[in-house]
């Protein structure tokens, strides 16, 4: 266990709030819930937001880019929207030196400002799917505010897209939470759960709401990603129509789907030990750190000289870095890069040299047992082999906590005992009213009715009930 | 000339809104001089972005994001910054439900809010340089607006570094000032003229500020980016103290430097013409146009055959696009990709299919002279060539635009008729209040004084003074 950090089994929290400073992710800022994202913590973001814009335009969307301001009569046309809304608006209310005649909001999502803005685009069937995405700041006037988790001010990506039928605007929601799920499992290394939200957990103006589910280290759940099915409900709010194929006029159907600077913490809190981070190496702003070793002065310049072709031949395939600072020992640089959660340590000293091989040290696999002495003919290979076999470990542990950590309970008793530690995973026909009083008692909602369904039918652990679904219940951050 | 198109002799700035939006680049947005950056024009804004952060991480430069809000008083810590900046702030005074008991400033520009981080982070010469850049929106509330040269939120890049020395930070600045002029003639084809600004148009808060000057195709100047050396100003607003190597506490040393969307403007207004938009080959989302060609139903399939063959050969070289569309005609096609500013057109028909060959339409070129009938044999290589001679053309024919509208006159009379079509370049040794009056009669500034400086002294065209500079002065945007 690194001495300057808490221990996840002491305090979670304190470790999550320690290590997220400590690694360079992030910073508090002097205005309220806003947080400044270090580089390391923005090239995180940076890679997160590259394999996610890659898999939005590979699925045929394009991005753009709406105002920051939104006029706040818009927020009052869809009035599910408006009620979620309302409580957590920064409201301009001073532009050039003068009171504004009417206040603008700053965003804190944009269906209403592109809603406005489809309906002039949208004209005929022949413009439609429209599909959309944006990169963007938003602002949610947020109580109680955590490093990436919950602030004030957050990045994420908004997809807007109007469809010409229902169908096709419900493949689009599911759609985009399939590439949710593939972008987190097959890059986060998270292996996430895509389900639809409860009436109440969905989001304001929605039809329906599904979400991606992610078990962070301490059993509690993290919404890591969340795709809505819209309706017609914005359509309508905002008068987005086309003469279909039959010249007549419809409202087109819209959906939104969003993932934030939140999924840094996702990654951070399903991965990270008391060492520090754990990155996944697809996601890792540095995938190896070379870490050059001499006990005398007159040792440096071949281990040097050595470093250097090791760096030459991996840095066309991997990140690479080479840790040449100086005043700081060998060892006290291991725990530095383990501190940062770099997949893969390389260590290099005078007898290495002499013998042709290098030490690989794996972030994910502590002490001895995760060194391996390698030639260095075919490093580059060598390594991008480990870095493969790393990134699927991680998400195989990742996994395994989480089958081990969630409990399939058929009585309320067992099910307060289950969400101490995990996910309870129960037969579910109760109604909103029933989730509120849960989650009065036990502090667990539900997280999402998964996806996979088992089929058939079960008794509601809660109200006795004949239950067709099956609800995964939570602790929630 | 395009009849849907005023032409540019006829009306430039009229030309320059129309074109804007009839290319679907930008378009008017319901909140006061805010706009709406549309896919095409957002895709050319992710080229230029993508091509300059490559340019700052190669120069160790890192990204990083700080608030969007800026306390009001931080402001007012710099009073040079302060005056510049107050009468064009949007200022948040609600948040969640209630007033704030200290109003938050929408950014303008964050050397404030980032000088306090550097405050915090920054102890010893160790920490020295401090080389980060942010892609951010930022918000000015500007009287008049115009589609991406002036409006209310735009996006842009800003760099903010902090150095031990005055040398280093002065190198920084124009060194930064070199990646904006590679980049534009590189990258945007674009021949800017590197240079200082004058007193009375620097930077509120610098010790000197640097420009690139480009000419639009109007004769007017349009600054398109700008590198500051801000001394220890900022530092000692903010207290950017650091320990030196001989443990003595200096404050240090800082620059800025920001490119804003305003660089799509200056794509528009450097090279487009009276058929729309000519973009060049590097900064293009689309730069290969497909347009199969079929007279007679049983041609089709053949035709479409052949265009998927070439899309195929070509589609991992270049960026290329199938005109599939149904319901227009060649000719419909062609006008439209001309006017999107496509630099290459390629067209295919039955008879080319006969042949083995293509018929190649340059954009740069209008006309039958543009044209070329080539071998599909090779034909990647044949494209990329062509590309690369197109890039190079635009670029040397907005050179001589300019070189043929730069006027080296000597008396005041010639210098008011020099910037009526262009610019004036002249010895210069007034002050700023010579500089008002100037802008008073003849509405045009001293643009910069250039790098690139004859030696030698001359006599100052309005002042009679001797002169040791020459000043390039222009109408500006």
């Amino acid at each position: 266990m690194a001495d300057f950090l808490t221990s996840q089994s002491e305090d979670f929290s304190k470790w999550y709030t320690e290590i997220v400073q400590k690694a360079d992710l992030a910073d508090y800022s002097p205005v309220r819930g806003c947080m400044v994202i270090k580089p390391y913590g923005y090239t995180l973001w940076e890679r997160i937001r590259d394999e996610l814009d890659r898999r939005f335009k590979d699925t045929g969307h394009v991005n753009a880019y709406f105002p920051l301001f939104i006029p706040e009569s818009f927020l009052h046309k869809e009035a599910q929207h408006v009620k979620g809304f309302s409580p957590e608006l920064a409201v301009v209310t001073i532009g050039g030196g003068s009171e504004l005649e009417e206040p603008l909001v700053v965003r804190p999502t944009s269906e209403t400002i592109i809603g406005h803005m489809y309906a002039k685009w949208i004209q005929s069937y022949r413009d439609l799917p429209l599909l959309i995405n944006q990169w963007a700041n938003v602002v949610r006037w947020e109580m109680r505010t955590r490093l990436f988790l919950r602030t004030t001010e957050f990045l994420w990506q908004e997809g807007h897209t109007a469809h010409a039928t229902q169908k096709e605007a419900e493949e689009e929601t599911l759609r985009m939470l399939d590439v949710y799920t593939d972008f987190a499992v097959n890059e986060a290394a998270i292996p996430v759960i895509p389900g639809r939200k409860s009436e109440s957990e969905k989001f304001a103006g929605a039809v329906a709401s599904y979400t991606i589910e992610a078990m962070m280290k301490d059993g509690k759940a993290l919404q890591s990603g969340t795709s809505h099915f819209l309706g017609q409900n914005f359509a309508k709010a905002f008068d987005i129509k086309f003469l279909d194929e039959n010249n007549e006029l419809q409202f087109a159907w819209t959906t939104s789907w969003g993932v934030s600077t939140r999924m840094v913490g996702a990654v951070v809190m399903a991965h990270g030990d008391d060492q520090g981070l754990v990155l996944p190496p697809r996601l890792a702003p540095i995938q190896v750190a070379i870490v050059p070793i001499w006990r005398k002065e007159e040792e440096r310049a071949e281990v040097m000289k050595a470093t250097d072709i090791l760096y030459q031949q991996l840095k066309d395939t991997v990140r690479v870095k080479v840790d040449d600072r100086e005043g700081f020992s060998p060892g006290w640089k291991f725990n530095d890069w383990e501190m940062r959660g770099v997949p893969l340590r390389i260590e290099l000293g005078p007898r290495d040299i002499a013998n042709q091989k290098v030490m690989l040290a794996r972030r994910d696999i502590p002490g001895r047992e995760g060194k391996t002495l390698v030639s260095m003919m075919g490093l580059s290979q060598t390594v991008t082999t480990m870095l493969d076999t790393i990134q699927q470990a991680i998400y195989q542990k990742a996994l395994d906590f989480r089958e081990s950590h969630t409990y399939d309970v058929s009585t309320y008793g067992e099910f307060k005992e289950a969400v101490q530690t995990g996910f309870a995973r129960v037969w579910w026909a109760g109604d909103s009213e029933d989730e509120a009083q849960i989650k009065d008692e036990a502090k667990a909602t539900v997280r999402c009715l998964p996806m996979d369904q088992p089929g058939g039918t079960g008794t509601c652990f809660y109200t006795g009930k004949k239950a067709t679904e099956v609800a995964i219940f939570g602790k929630a951050y």
